[in-house]
């Protein structure tokens, strides 16, 4: 019997984590294969020298699979389990880096053009120019046009400056900023890192896990403070900084649209996304769009372009990673146009059974089965209108028989920017963390965990979700971004009403200020708004000296991408601890493993930590938070009176002032509504 | 049983390649684990899907065993055979693309330091300072400091240059460059096109085989046109040009000497090794010898580092990688000083059995159970001699009764570099490559065959030899660098007596100009100095008008490192057909193979191919060879009257001046003889 029969024979319905997707995949015929019928299907499970980080592909005398303390099971060269260990995470970290960085890169490139006048866009809010120039290292105090493109030189230089500290991690807390001083893990260029580390783990070079894992630090701090921390910084330059804005996430019928071209932006980088969005609404095109019968293009997102133009613009999410696939087997998009990262090669076999097309844009990602139109942002507009009249021309060919599109869309409030988060905490007249820190110390809130990260289609549970609800319950503000922050959207906790589900002291603060008790940051380059937020938390005192002091955590219950990898180790790098799972790549060197949870935590004050289910995650992450609060001798529960003068003290005077203030760049903070929500309700 | 239990018993006498390593292995003891041991007795062969480029391990839903053309074994993602196969060569390319560009990169920071007084050393050698300065698009005709500074200055750029073509590539044949602009190949800097890279082959991103070679091709041309370029040339300057010199390789007697205090360096930049050359001979250093009861301090080399010295200084070398543990077990060794590449975490081990001591000295690269006494060129010699006194301590523990060193060195002429081949063929008068095209028109010569790269243990024929052999017997022209070298170095081969094994008419030419059959050409980054010698037979006329049109070929039969598959991607773009084995790491999806072994013949003119014994190798070499004559009109056997008027004309008037001529840098070569020879004469 052939291999290929034997497989069709084994096919069963397969389990989905996700509700939409399942609900949509019931209708697929056998012939489509989705991924998690694939996983299934495979009928293999990963192999475990592979998944436990032993498993060597550095040389052509391998691979070598390796078990700790069986000399005989070494590398053939002799490298041992944690050898092995150390470079396979190397590489992961390097490649994680590289992806943010590439990003942020074009995201420097598209804002030198800017200014240059060399695309359409402009510098659309200029409200934290001066911040982050003198972030930077660069005298905000200068005539604009200058200003603008020294700072554009600045922000390309992060990826390829040779030698000396590069500036962004100077906005870290003074206690950090000596510490990594100190173990020479402050970054170079993030390019030098990556190359760096990449040579350090070819065959034969660096073969002490410590010094490799150390290694690992710096590159990966090269990211967080480097390039993902410029892309997130230079996207609310050029596309607007975030502010709470109402919109509506998950597939339904008022995000992909039964009466409109529907064009799903996928992938990472917003530029893109900003210039379809314009275009969208170009009478010319909308003129089109009617011509076919369409009442015009409605965009919905997919991934971080998805939160990007969520958080931004209120565009709709239709889903996360995870959904990608159901999105389109709605049979209702018109097209997927995706540019960069976490874009699944199964997307073109789903789109092949429609009539969607996948549209690659990007020169650095094509795809077999795809029609690619390259986008180029100096000319913007032309390339997304090309890539909009792709998708009219399909829609006389959607087969609406098929048509399949489960109403499950979820209101949500989106757009928490660290900036934002000091004005709704702070409010109008005192925008800054003192109220989050104040209500930290009185115990009303236990402490802030991050629950970022990847969707996983190899995991059954919807960890995010049980995850989030079991915190909040205990008190515990959360922060999120990437494609948790859809998962949780999709449940409902992105809502102000969700704050029903908090305990009742957090839910206390949180109706106060109306927010909800989980907030939304953005995309995953936004987990530098998180490291900014911790920051300013140790500024604005009361807390400790440095992020390790805080009581917070971080977590990435689904990770799948490297790049997950490269932001846990640049948090645990910046002192705070994460936890992640449902599986950890050093597991088979319990060498290895024991230097990132038990050596760095010495070393950088934070470690890693591994769970598997939502229970699991909870009761690492509050122990760990009541562990910190302990260490701050607040962790007895104490109403008013234990907050005291020495406390007092420390926030009315704290020992570094925010860049925020004085620069005066935020003024009080509305809650928008999208122009999607705006049309409806008229 | 437990496992170690089960793993001693089935200990056998292990298959050793290298007949020195084998007859002192047979000496050591059952506690004393060699690499050959342990690839006996790991019991299992390494894993296919590992071994074919097909498992995906760049996220974490894998790893994913990959079968070609079953739908159910694609990667969970939907990533086909093609697209895991390209990936894992795309990381091949980016890790040995970094391997040898922080190398160079090194080298350009060392001149650097050099021209601007910060190191000891000085550029020794500046005849060819003028060509390489225009080759970076430096005015050459500036005053001498002034240019020193511009041209590090333009070095170090090769690396970190953000947009635009690096200078390099401008060295190659017009024809060549004309295409490379053409595909977009054209690279950017080294460090940016490894990050793209890496980018590129994250989860999601170019899911295009093709696409993703095309990146892979363009990485490599920036390390071969580039990064190694760069570590060849600057390493000439600092350290002198290579020129003709007799010296030994293997281990023996004058190699490893009884009465003096051996250090072996190992590794790969030759700024250590020059430093510790400098330092063995400080009369502090032979004093503090002397007290130990040494006569002094000998240096032997290992791996590339070994090439480098024997190259330039006629220090001998003691082993290629196959042979640094042999070395150690020799109990002759006081130290084993290493900086990066390709150091064997087993020496460690090995040395543990010994009084040998392994000093790390690079902060790149530290190894459990070696001591680490940090080298800095601002500081080498002082570093230097901190390294030897630490070897000086051990001599007096060695234990002679435990010493055996089998007198296994040959006599070897080495040191042609691209410069010397040009002279050594030419002669005083007419310094070209036109006598080799010449002879290769006539027929004398057949063509050329470069033999490159890695040892590897899992290899168990001297491929490297018996291919020379047979290459030379047919009247093939052999080049070599790396490992292969010092192992046709060993078979005698880097002799000019070896030409009685050459065919009647190569051997006439070689007589005539008194040069061995084989030439070395240096290390793993000198093998730039192929892609020059390749582009000056282009210039110089008669050959056509590419390298793709030359009757040369390229091959790596024990390739270990990834920066072997990084020179061959580099070769087959550049146009020389590549052979490697004993296998390759794509073979399990045809449809990525093809690509690299059938359409990147039709986009570069020149292919990769693979083989796994001496006698497949030479079969597709001499048959490329002869389909490349024929291409150019020259297979029939001619003697002179085919040899015609057109051809004269060609080489009469070359389309391109070569860039050595005119400016001068080079006078006429003879042998030199190494200071170490010279002693033992006298």
């Amino acid at each position: 019997m052939d291999t290929r029969a034997r497989f069709k024979k084994k096919k069963a319905a397969p389990k989905v984590q996700n509700e939409t997707a399942r609900v949509i995949y019931e209708r697929l015929g056998d012939e489509v294969l989705t991924t998690p019928a694939r996983v299934e299907r495979r009928g293999t499970t990963p192999c475990l020298f592979g998944k436990g980080g032993t498993c060597c592909r550095v040389c052509n005398m391998g691979p070598c699979q390796v078990v700790e303390g069986v000399e005989e099971l070494r590398g053939v060269c002799g490298a041992s389990a944690a050898t092995v260990v150390a470079r396979n995470f190397g590489r992961m970290v390097a490649g994680g880096a590289s992806a943010h960085s590439d990003h942020g890169r074009q995201v420097a490139i598209d804002f030198y053009e800017t200014v240059h006048g060399e695309t359409p866009f402009e510098v659309k809010d200029k409200r934290k120019l001066r911040v982050v120039a003198q972030a930077l290292g660069v005298n905000p105090d200068q005539e604009e046009q200058a200003l603008l493109q020294e700072m554009a030189e600045a922000a390309l230089r992060v990826f390829n400056q040779q030698e000396g500290e590069i500036p962004l991690l100077n906005r870290a807390p003074e206690k950090r900023k000596q510490l990594w001083r100190e173990l020479g893990v402050w970054p170079r260029g993030v390019d030098r890192e990556v190359v760096e580390l990449l040579h350090r783990t070819t065959i034969g070079v660096d073969q002490d896990h410590r010094n490799i894992f150390m290694a690992c630090a710096r590159t990966a701090l090269a990211d967080g403070w480097g390039g993902s921390m410029i892309a997130t910084e230079f996207q609310d330059l050029l596309f607007g900084n975030p502010g709470p804005i109402k919109a509506r996430v998950n597939i339904g019928l008022s995000v992909i649209r039964e009466d409109m071209v529907n064009v799903a932006v996928h992938g990472h980088e917003p530029v893109l996304a900003e210039a379809l969005a314009i275009a969208a609404s170009d009478p010319e095109i909308v003129e089109e769009a009617k011509k076919v019968g369409a009442k015009g293009v409605n965009l919905a997102g997919i991934c971080c372009t998805g939160n990007e133009v969520l958080m931004r613009r209120g565009i709709p999410v239709a889903g996360s990673f995870l959904q990608q696939e159901a999105a389109i087997a709605t049979g209702a998009l018109e097209a997927v146009v995706v540019d960069v990262q976490c874009i699944m090669q199964n997307v073109a076999e789903i789109a092949r059974h429609f009539h969607t097309a996948v549209i690659t844009t990007n020169p650095r990602a094509r795809m077999e089965g795809a029609i690619h139109i390259e986008f180029d942002a100096r000319k913007a507009l032309e390339c997304a209108k090309q890539i909009l009249r792709e998708a009219i021309a399909r829609f006389p060919k959607r087969d609406k028989s098929r048509v399949d599109i489960p109403d499950h869309s979820v209101d949500v409030v989106v757009g928490f920017s660290h900036e934002t988060i000091l004005y709704m905490l702070g409010g109008r007249f005192r925008a800054s963390y003192k109220p989050l820190n104040e209500n930290i110390i009185n115990g009303k809130i236990l402490g802030v965990a991050a629950i970022v990260g990847c969707d996983n289609f190899r995991v059954d549970e919807e960890v995010h979700v049980e995850l989030a609800k079991e915190l909040i319950a205990n008190n515990v503000l959360v922060l999120t971004t990437g494609c948790a922050a859809t998962g949780l959207g999709r449940a409902g906790l992105l809502r102000p009403e969700a704050a029903e589900l908090a305990g009742d002291s957090l839910r206390e603060v949180l109706e106060a200020v109306g927010c909800p008790p989980v907030l939304h940051m953005g995309s995953c380059v936004d987990n530098s708004r998180i490291l900014i937020a911790a920051t300013e938390m140790v500024n604005t005192g009361g807390l400790g000296e440095d992020i390790s002091d805080l009581p917070a955590v971080g977590c990435a219950p689904q990770w799948m991408s490297e790049k997950a990898i490269t932001i846990g180790q640049y948090f645990v790098a910046s002192g705070a601890t994460v936890v992640f799972g449902p599986d950890f790549p050093t597991l088979k060197s319990q060498v290895a493993t024991d230097f990132l949870f038990h050596e760095m935590e010495r070393i950088f004050g934070a470690g890693w930590r591994v769970a598997r289910k939502a229970g699991e995650f909870a009761a690492i992450m509050i122990d760990h938070i009541q562990a910190k609060r302990k260490a701050l001798g607040i962790d007895k529960p104490k109403p008013r009176v234990l907050y005291d003068m020495a406390m007092r003290r420390a926030l009315e005077s704290p020992k570094v002032t925010s860049p925020f203030h004085g620069l005066g760049c935020f003024g009080p903070v509305s809650l928008r509504v999208s122009p999607e929500e705006e049309k409806k309700a008229a």
